[in-house]
């Protein structure tokens, strides 16, 4: 079964957003089984909107579409599927008691007609039920095809998503099991990692396709098999991920299904009742921000400081100023001493610590822009490196991130 | 003139990555005058890219196409843009000399034959210097139809649009006047909004389009115009913002061309030789990570203390355990001893603190998930609130983050 996600806006074409719901639709339409043919985004448009239903129409059985359902003149994609399935607008009195009741909730403003228009809904739609906003879900059918129209919050069509279109999606369809299962490297070239596993990868059954991941540092290898029976896929990928953990073992890091590595990082910490925290300078926060992202990191993640300025360094990570002038900011005598100082400050059995200079200038360093020097202070000491880490701002940082979780794995998982 | 934008890999389509690179490609055309008809993500599947080039050929003047170009053998875009243009491929000298030398400098492993293989192209392509990498862009021509195809990496797609494609476009066509404003408002929502200005909306001229973008807190009112003459277009548009200034000038924080919200702040900062400093709990260092994601943010960013454990509170950022019991965590108190602590101990004139509980449990507070309190010290005291931020971690801190902002502005445009 097929589908297709067409994303509505022209904030999404001049580039002014990153359009972020299609990653999360796909990933959850995958999971119950269904295969995305195609993502497009298209203008505010009758006349394009129009023809992206009739040609998804023609091209798969689910068509997914955000977007274009506020309550703004801008906003024409109600309008506009009632046009494409011949149809008028009614009052859903449900749908306009939640609009009230939302305003009431949380809006300090009274209600306008503009919103109560929200509740106005093509006469042949099923309404589904949008519990953080006042743009109600569409489920449409034409044929043996199925139309979904949501909101393009992104945390309204999450919440559509799971709670609406995939169980009733379910409940309509049989589908397939899809499964991905990824392998993250990190440290060797996919060029390299091609040549290591050719003959595992040629003798693949045809069932399971292998993509190379490859971004900064770091290769990820997909496999993703797809199939009726959910036991037998599950036991061909498995055994094909322990061949290649016989191929190339020294460079796996860990699994991803839903995890990154991050993830993994703190599940083990919390698992084991061990904590960590980070002393961070060219990184700016960027590495807390990735544990402080998921739920329950409290358990694990104790803190961060970020120092940011030479000053803080020395004032409240009490890296002395004279290992300062005589090392330079940037060196691994300095990340030392952030990272030592960090897990003393913060009562952890590890920590993370970067100072580098991530460019494009050379700021309060001596150090070429690209160059990294990462600690991490563990139980029973400390590991370090001085890395060149390229010329762009944000790989550098991006890349200093995914070089200190795979460095503070290995040293987890050694312990 | 209008562009497609076509991104090809399956990884889009699983949800495995988010296709950032149409945004980027998007905004650097229109900056050269370019329309983006649609943008399209394909599958890494011969028939299917075949199709997707034959449509946009038929929609629009300009494609552009990235990914699928890696050594590895799920990359098949070369080949099948080969067959497209019904050409063959040869080796190219420069490309392999690059090649050859970026893995000198960079690659502790021996170049192989695949890394090779790398500089073959089509011998109908003009070939577009890869800086950062070893695919290189390809510049084909049909008709009066111009094709170009480059690597899915962003940072290498990133140099290639900037340093080749937009000059060889600009140097083929001429090409009319596209200008975007932005206006960034602050605490009201988009149907209110719309109503204060819906006589001034419906008056705008043809050329102007106007779009709400709302979110978490904010709603952007964006501006798009085009036509031949620029100086005309600007005109206009400046004409039309300073009516709207006087419509809805009380919650306009500021103007985004390419500058965010924490953009314009720093800048007024470094401009008038300030320094902040952030404390942050339930944001987790996301705030911080904002700041510093810009280069030249050591001028004002001095650093930040991310006390997400309650220990770290009263340890490192000196709040009192008597302070905390009393109020407990998530409170206006402590949110405001943190602020004047960071402030004190990174030295520096303004401070944003915040404390809260982003879910999905209670953690260590007491406090309700979606509560948040925040607290900005300025050079002539201290501003705070508490505020419910709804019931979804990542909503909760990015609205937390979005609201930190909108006070600090507020505050640093009063002194």
């Amino acid at each position: 079964m097929l589908a297709e996600i067409i994303t509505i806006g022209d904030e999404i074409l001049i580039g002014q957003i990153v359009d972020t719901n299609s990653a999360f639709i796909g990933k959850a339409l995958n999971r119950i089984g269904v295969s995305v043919y195609q993502i497009k985004s298209v203008q505010d448009d009758k006349a394009h909107i129009l023809k992206a239903l009739n040609e998804a129409e023609d091209n798969v059985d689910i068509i997914i579409v955000t977007g274009g359902l506020g309550p703004t003149k801008d906003d024409i994609t109600k309008h506009t599927i009632c046009e494409y399935f011949d149809d008028i607008l009614v009052q859903d009195d449900a749908v306009l008691a939640h609009v009230e009741a939302l305003f009431k909730k949380y809006i300090s403003t009274p209600i306008m007609e503009v919103n109560k228009e929200q509740a106005l809904v093509p006469s042949k739609a099923k309404i589904l039920k949008n519990r953080f906003g006042t743009a109600p879900g569409m489920w449409l059918e034409k044929g043996n095809k199925v139309f979904v129209s949501m909101p393009g919050v992104p945390y309204e069509m999450k919440a559509l998503m799971e709670y609406e279109v995939l169980p009733k999606l379910q409940k309509r369809y049989k589908f397939p099991f899809i499964l991905h299962k990824t392998v993250l490297t990190y440290g060797v070239g996919e060029s390299v990692i091609a040549d290591k596993i050719k003959d595992w990868e040629n003798n693949l059954p045809a069932f399971i396709k292998l993509a190379y991941l490859p971004s900064l540092g770091k290769v990820r290898l997909r496999l993703s098999a797809k199939g009726a029976d959910k036991n037998d896929i599950e036991e061909e990928v498995e055994r094909q991920v322990v061949t290649l953990q016989k191929l190339i073992g020294d460079i796996i890091v860990g699994y991803e299904d839903e995890n990154s590595i991050e993830v993994t990082i703190g599940e083990i910490l919390k698992g084991k009742g061990l904590t960590i925290a980070t002393a961070e300078s060219c990184t700016g926060g960027k590495i807390a921000e990735q544990f402080t992202a998921n739920a329950g990191a409290s358990a694990y993640f104790k803190g961060s400081i970020i120092s940011y300025a030479t000053d803080a360094k020395t004032d409240i990570l009490n890296v002395s100023e004279e290992l300062i002038k005589k090392h330079s900011v940037v060196s691994i005598e300095v990340a030392e001493a952030m990272a030592v100082n960090a897990k003393q400050l913060f009562k952890t059995n590890y920590s993370i610590a970067t100072t580098g200079n991530a460019g494009p200038s050379k700021g309060d360093s001596e150090a070429e822009v690209g160059t990294v020097c990462i600690a991490i202070a563990t139980p029973k000491g400390l590991v370090s490196g001085t890395f060149n880490m390229g010329n762009h701002r944000t790989k550098v940082i991006n890349k200093t991130m995914n070089k200190s979780f795979e460095m503070l794995l290995k040293e987890i998982l050694k312990n």
